[in-house]
């Protein structure tokens, strides 16, 4: 099934890479690593390693660096989800498929129509199945997972992105295809609640220069708005192949 | 939330619609509607009719047809998923949003690392999924869903759609957007199992007419890159919006 990725946020020292807690119990417990053995290491932050083990303990792995990539498989751009939270684990789903397509962050957002909230033990779950998601999909930079913010908080933030666009289901004009700015370099792609946006929520975000488009006649359950908005968008940029 | 749709297969007669079973129980018990409200049905292969209804009981709802619509809310271009079969749910989960995002067929494949099997139970719940997916995207046709097939089945089947492409994990060439043909009029995406195909079978493929193209380098689980190329097509072919 080629690469098999583990992760470790701690820089290496003098040529020696540490990997601590459950990623270690995974390599000596689940994969059987010997020393010896090759690995390949990301620190979530775009540096990826490959290693050969020195050590193999379940609670701390050794192993000596023998070559440094930085940006390996990341896309060129930046494409921020923010997302209104859901019920159940569909925010996780959203999630873990974004960080798979190449998504850089998502916010959850909590808007008027919101029905879930995200204790801190959700938004932690978030973030552990995008880090599996950073692994699985061979990813070197892990997604930012924002704390649960308001569509106000959102508002403040959105010329912070070369562009902002925004799913509306009652939009019958542009699609994605048509108001997308290849150039943009970063983008904010804004998807509500199941119950959809109020139109006043529209109007705020588009006071604050998003630009709102259809997803077409169809009625999209939020999570696979996010999904087919998250591909478009990467694939248009040419991010997705 | 607008649109509220149910199902039934039924032509009318005299101008009188009767929808039964399961259906007609959830008309009456679960959304308690009474005589005189005006509902939409869909005959989940292009017509949906505004209705009256004259008798509700828990095993047959009658309604007197008010205006007759075709074709509504349905992509303009046919686009078939030929999906390896996957374990547990996930060929369920592509099902369902394959049917929100306006695919016109499913056909579970069989290939050589194919790991899960699919039982007529199991088939029975994905087309049970993607009914329920029409009624909630607001669909007027409902996707057909293949009983499973053998890949070497499948590419006697190539030459009847105006395109056939397939994603191809070890493909580093041409995205999806540079081999679509806008002007196929109906697209056949083939996406291989969780352990992708072996490279006869894409051979095989290509020998039958199917052309390659690349997700991009980071490793997509075949879920995800099943709906990301569902959305991809029908957005580049302007039926997403």
């Amino acid at each position: 099934m080629g690469l098999e990725l583990y992760y470790s946020p701690e820089p290496p020292d003098g040529g020696t890479l540490i990997i601590r807690g459950s990623e270690a119990g995974h390599i000596a417990r689940v994969m059987r690593h010997k020393v010896g053995n090759v690995i390949g290491v990301v620190d979530g932050v775009g540096t990826e390693y490959e290693v050969e083990l020195t050590e193999v303990r379940a609670d701390r792995v050794a192993g000596r660096v023998l070559s440094t990539r930085s940006g390996a498989r990341e896309p060129k751009h930046r494409v921020t989800i923010a997302q209104a939270v859901l019920k159940g684990d569909r925010l996780a789903q959203v999630c873990e498929q974004a960080t798979e397509l190449g998504v850089s962050r998502v916010i959850p957002i909590q808007t008027a129509r919101t029905v879930g909230r995200l204790s801190a033990v959700r938004l932690e779950r978030l973030r552990t199945v995008s880090l599996a998601a950073l692994k699985s999909s061979t990813r070197t930079v892990l997604p930012k997972i924002d704390a649960v913010t308001g569509l106000g908080e959102l508002l403040t933030a959105v010329n912070e992105f070369g562009q902002a666009l925004v799913a509306y289901e009652e939009e019958r004009g542009p699609g994605l295809g048509e108001v997308l700015d290849r150039k943009a370099g970063s983008v904010l792609l804004v998807v509500g609640p199941e119950g959809g946006f109020e139109p006043s929520e529209i109007d705020a975000l588009k006071a604050a220069g998003a630009v709102s488009f259809s997803l077409g006649p169809r009625r999209l359950r939020a999570e696979t708005a996010a999904v087919a908005v998250a591909a478009m968008t990467l694939g248009l940029l040419g991010d997705l192949g």
